[in-house]
């Protein structure tokens, strides 16, 4: 900040100071353009920044008093660990381009770049380079925290966090390089625009062999019983929700790469149709079946709206956005009984959320939409499949080996907050020491 | 998300993709104005929806804990048939045009405003249909969110939802056509910037009519006795103070309805003055009368600044903006006092915010502003009365004598939670079961 | 909100409405440029106001459940008295210029500026005196929200609020004209792009004024021992630690001044790398030192790594600024422990995050920079110091001295919130009012 005040005709020193301004008459239309294009893709930068704080609250919120700390602690390692390793590796594997200098450094070992001229005018018309890194470090750390609510309640911090890195460093940004980085599944006409695939379905194929490696929560199972293990907070999983929506509108409206009016804010009006008709549906497949309208079920629905028309939400019109929508919000009620009575133990529904309504939203682009096949759609689903849940599986298997995956039964009763931080969430609660 | 990084020189790919950025140089002044108008009315309609987590936990937290689940609930409730309901039917009831098929489809039967490229440049000189449908529909949303606090721990679940459903696909949109959509109070020269009148009065009305056709919860008035029903989470109840604070800089913000810079930002710094007052005034106001500063009427006395200054935010001088928001500040504290007195029970004071302050705001129009006239702005605080109260109470009483209003004695003491929702909001807690 | 859609032709009245869209073909290029800076100046001052709401949610989530209130109270306080203070005083003192009569009120009685044209025009090229305002009262009212935490659990909330009230009017604004405001040190070639001294230590100087004159809360230093006093709710305190990241994308992001693409978005990428940094250096620090990785230190860590980058975040290297937060992160562990070994009682960290890394933030511009000298850096340190903690001194001396500063040993014991606010944040909670 430097003085800038209460001068109406601009000191020199001002002009220098923004170059872009300097004669204000010298100003072209395509540097408002490019400026407003940036200012658009950060803004979508915040709100991806924002689904971390909303994926923390919904998970902890929807899991046991006696491991908020660690969920909490989980998702504010995720948000750096995704950042940093996105910076130093992810970014260049992901787009591979002319920048990349050995093709491994993020930002080409930190020596790129780092003259603002060069970069806002030589990258690319869109925005710049540090708005485009940020935005995709923002997007991949999104994948590892999909996982983190599933094997939530009984995994080791120390395992979570190393499997997190080699996901988000190594798997995420290879697979995107698929369609994303202009690979096979581009060049074949797979379309999967903000990632019910390439983002959601990836960290689902993760969180799913998470659950399988670690087994059930202790009690969950009993004498061939499913027994609920209740969320303790639902306000924070509200919370959790409202700010995921908010957060998607940059998720899916930061997708079209440019604050490009027309089609931005048609990306933005179905995402808001599918989250709206996830929660009726949810609802009323809840009240009819259980006759209830559950609320942990409805916030899981508007979720499933939201990745379900993640993969197509610029390209299938208002009225399939609302019935992609819909579907999902059913889809997800019967996704988690089936996934719970497989007895895979899914503490907050995120297999279901990212992994059973990821692969709906593919191929729903394929049905909606007469410009993509559903076959190439089925066969991208079944690709990302192919690989992410093998080498997921590798990695759960390699730390389970070494380092090991899974709490002891007495950490895990006594909860994680008190064996794994030596500390409670909400220590004036007398009545939770107890329990 | 398509492949756009690291090509110094665009692609014939990446044109095709952009068409607003094809050749940089042939990008007109007018493009990159309408372009950062449709940005800016975006991030408004972000934050105009931001406001419903705001609702959602005001409300939560200034109510008892036996009913937080249901409260929650009403709110995803809301969110998703306000926007669903708008965009079949409110959307055109509001705004009739040449759009309109039939005057009743808010999309015109979705068949209209589909392509991209035709509503983007022949739509309106600020922003899209998109955008516009989108920030309406999250305003209309608003209006049902403002009697679900007032009517709360003792509505029926389904007839709230049925109430919510009618309120804002017909009474709000019918309502809003006499000024916004140019009806007969525009011609007459009344004036309501952002809705004191439209959206909160128009909810306060109907939130009256509940709390009067409901009557009051049990153990509310005793023997002659008022006997206050406390909150249950007050950190919750001041996240949406402030949530609802930074929502209004969208809903005041937005409704200049182009990004432009004086109008929006003198409306930005009158908007936080009076919400600054109304905390100022509040705080004085129950210091001097009871001898503590009350803090749930603090958060109430800037949202009663707040919806002061929504009426003539972009009319009245800065001094004024204080001056309303204080008075706005020290009525809310002595409107919840009255309608207290009088057995209406509100348990989150949303009468007092939204119908008293929102009649203040709409007089204060008339006392600050030379170019208004209090005359007029009363006919249409008083019109609007006419017409909301009567409608809502139809409603209602419809209601009641169908599928029943209130919950039963038992149900009320058990909390709407266990009995509507076969859930609690924090199951850990076991003090709470035994209460 | 006037009537506007639906018109393929702007009518008359549209025109009229918006001067700047009037005739389409004649926007300037320029008119764009100034409407997208402003239109982001306006976004970064939404992120900064959210940084309220995130002190609010820190400071009561790591403090006990019986002072609830009263921080939530003095939150809310503290917006309110530092905009209205900012928008009489504080404005013009902090940059004196030609629009001041008087040189003493900021909007120069209220008389300036009023009119929408002059000020959009004449102000000066990045965007409107308004937002100019409503930016850096947002600004001013963070330096003492940063006290705020530090003397929680025993200040009287008058005492708070009337040094808050004579710190943001006076203190600030005379200690920011020396650099922001063209001052001395300013001359000097001293470097704080966003205020790691001006506002984090400026605040944190206070701070430590604030915990020396009311010395430790009862129980805190028993016989020689430290005993740790916990906070009563880590969700809340994480919220908190995420919606400072989010306010400080405004607050680093908007210290730009301006929408220039390059350096707004390279600027939020140091940010967040020192962020993300800061927490891993917190992490292992603790994991290292105390064997268990403490959650409250890792998020103080972020918020550490956020204050060390804010005075450099436009002149160091991406891979500098990840070295600044790590360090941040490693040093606010041992700043906390050293500060509690003195007997200082800062019950969420406030001094170390705030002082300390302000300290190590603004002498890291002279470390990292070939551009900045460090011994002229460490000049700005000393000057703020040895002017910043005597006049908070004097101060809380003179509070101390007449209204009294802190509470009564029973009123402490028994917790401010039923005492000063006769209220509790839980009251549902029986357990708590036992206790």
């Amino acid at each position: 900040m430097r003085l800038i005040r209460k001068s109406i005709v601009p000191s020199v020193a001002l002009l220098a100071a923004f170059p872009g301004l300097a004669v204000a008459q010298e100003v072209s239309a395509a540097d408002a353009m490019f400026t407003v294009n940036n200012t658009w893709m950060m803004v979508a930068t915040f709100l991806v920044f924002i689904m971390h704080l909303g994926f923390a609250t919904l998970e902890s919120g929807l899991t046991q008093s006696k491991n908020t700390v660690n969920i909490l602690f989980k998702n504010m390692g995720i948000i750096a660990i995704g950042l940093l390793t996105y910076a130093l590796l992810g970014f260049n594997l992901m787009y591979p381009g002319e920048f990349s200098i050995g093709g491994i450094f993020g930002f080409a070992g930190f020596g790129v770049g780092t003259d603002p001229e060069g970069l806002t005018s030589a990258y690319n018309p869109g925005y710049t380079y540090w708005t485009d890194f940020l935005f995709q470090g923002m997007f991949a750390a999104t994948a590892a925290t999909i996982v983190s609510g599933a094997v939530a309640e009984r995994v080791k911090l120390g395992s979570f966090l190393v499997f997190s890195t080699v996901y988000v460093a190594l798997v995420y940004p290879f697979l995107g390089s698929w369609k994303w980085g202009g690979g096979w599944l581009d060049a074949m006409g797979f379309y999967d625009f903000a990632g019910s695939t390439l983002v959601h379905s990836v960290g689902g194929w993760a969180a799913l062999a998470g659950v399988i490696f670690l087994g059930p929560r202790l009690g969950k199972y009993v004498n061939g019983e499913i027994r609920p293990i209740l969320g303790h907070n639902l306000p924070l999983a509200v919370i959790g929700m409202f700010l995921l929506w908010l957060g998607w509108f940059g998720f899916n409206g930061g997708s079209v790469l440019s604050a490009d009016p027309g089609l931005v804010s048609f990306v933005l009006v179905t995402t808001s149709m599918a989250a709206a008709a996830g929660i009726i549906g949810a609802m009323l497949t809840t009240w009819i079946i259980h006759k209830h309208p559950d609320a942990s079920m409805v916030l899981n629905g508007a979720l499933a709206g939201l990745v379900g028309i993640t993969a197509g939400a610029d390209v299938v019109s208002v009225l399939s956005s609302i019935i992609i929508g819909l579907i999902a919000g059913v889809i997800v009620v019967f996704s988690v009984e089936i996934i719970d009575r497989a007895k895979l133990d899914d503490p907050v529904g995120a297999i279901s959320v990212h992994l059973t309504c990821g692969i709906w939203g593919t191929l729903a682009v394929g049905l909606f939409s007469a410009d993509f096949s559903i076959v190439t759609q089925l066969i991208g689903v079944l690709a990302y499949g192919a690989v992410a849940f093998p080498a997921a599986s590798v990695i759960f298997l390699t730390l389970k080996a070494t380092m090991g995956l899974r709490v002891s039964d007495t950490v895990e009763r006594r909860g994680l907050d008190l064996s794994e931080h030596n500390m409670e969430a909400y220590p004036d609660y007398t009545i939770f020491t107890a329990r």
